[in-house]
């Protein structure tokens, strides 16, 4: 059951019945963050237990434990965002309908389309995703800044995840996904990402604190997003109406 | 306010609290189907009048109707999926705020996260999405059949939406959009779309009668994958969980 954006009145009607009729109802919040969620608001919500569990917990019911269980009860996973967007979900559906267990979607609201309508960018005209990792051990992962200059190369836009390490509540902000794609340019200097070149952040999406802000990086790499989630777009070639939306929705000034 | 998916129980608890505090609510359930909703249900669940309205009609209010009532009111707009994703959309939000009217957006699950989730494969190896347009006047737009191809080339799946004509309850099918793609493979002979081609047909997403069905042209351009919505996805390269996923959720036999 995906659990939408913020907090726990993203999730849709479907969801909370799913919730409401299950035996028993799990929680994970360790794929995402949804800032404003409080697991007591949700008990009351549902009527009953809700019991927080750890990706690693979902890797091993992904073997059995769980599936066991939901083989004998109907078990409700709440999930942040829409369900199935995450490899370690999709590994529990496809481990679970391989034993047998009949498993039911109920999806709910995503960053990836919320992001791409709050920038006011067509959808259509997105290419590839990516996602900036922490660096580990001082190594930076390049996969971004190449996604990033495939998708320009073709005129299209690139939706940036930044990472999240929810065991050492770490999330990764705009400013420093921005030092990260920076420091790989030093390298490459393919003129990716420049001072000049255009982005759009959005910071907690669906909540009543979200901020849209595009303009170019050395405008908003000093700039105060707040509070994570976070998330960054890097527009491609825009249409005028999607660079009236950016004036419009996210105070870009050309 | 988005609406989700499929039916009235779509529409996420802080969309349905939307809607009861407005003072007038609307719907524009005509650039994309919700086959099982029900306007007399969905007035039930708000507590209040629901009026239908057309794309024409939203277009019109961009100029000025509808947004002179809602400098003075509170105006709720009910649109399937996740809001902003049509430009009709974005083009309303961005006159409103142009006027001075305060817009806020409630998102809800979108096709576009919903489809990726069915099918198993990794969001991230998206490339650019398309849509097959009904050809006019039997003229054919070889646009999608280039974006496939493009993506094909980088081993990125490709999700392709099916043409919706609101005004003629024409609903394109699964069937239709592979006919049309065939006849331009004949032109081109690119071996984009052969009988050899794998797809994953994907039906009523979020509903009870959902269907999602994978393998090759050959094997589904005669199955019956029942009522509108239909999408398409052209898988690129597949890593061997994402060929597990197609086999256990779709059916697909290597």
């Amino acid at each position: 059951v995906g659990l939408g954006l913020n907090d726990e009145k993203g999730i849709s009607l479907k969801g909370l019945e799913a919730a409401r009729e299950a035996d028993v109802v799990l929680i994970e919040v360790y794929t995402s963050l949804m800032p404003d969620l409080s697991l007591e608001r949700l008990e009351v919500l549902i009527g009953k237990k809700v019991m927080a569990i750890k990706r690693s917990d979902l890797e091993e019911m992904a073997k059995e434990g769980l599936l066991r269980e939901a083989s004998e009860k109907k078990v409700a996973l709440l999930i942040p965002g829409d369900p199935l967007i995450a490899t370690t979900h999709i590994s529990l559906r496809v481990a679970a309908e391989k034993m047998g267990v009949v498993t039911r979607i109920v999806h709910g609201a995503s960053i990836i389309s919320a992001a791409i309508g709050l920038s006011g960018l067509q959808n259509y005209k997105f290419g590839r995703s990516v996602t900036i990792p922490f660096p580990s051990q001082d190594r930076v992962s390049e996969t971004p800044y190449d996604v990033l200059k495939d998708n320009k190369a073709l005129g299209l836009h690139t939706l940036v995840f930044l990472d999240i390490k929810e065991d050492e509540k770490r999330y990764m902000k705009i400013g420093e996904a921005l030092e990260i794609l920076r420091s790989i340019e030093i390298g490459k200097r393919d003129n990716v990402v420049t001072e000049r070149t255009l982005i759009v952040g959005i910071a907690k999406a669906g909540s009543e604190k979200q901020i849209v802000k595009a303009g170019c990086i050395s405008e908003l790499i000093g700039f105060d997003f707040g509070g994570p989630p976070q998330i960054l777009i890097f527009p491609g070639k825009l249409h005028f109406m999607e660079e009236e939306s950016l004036e419009v929705l996210g105070g870009y000034k050309k």
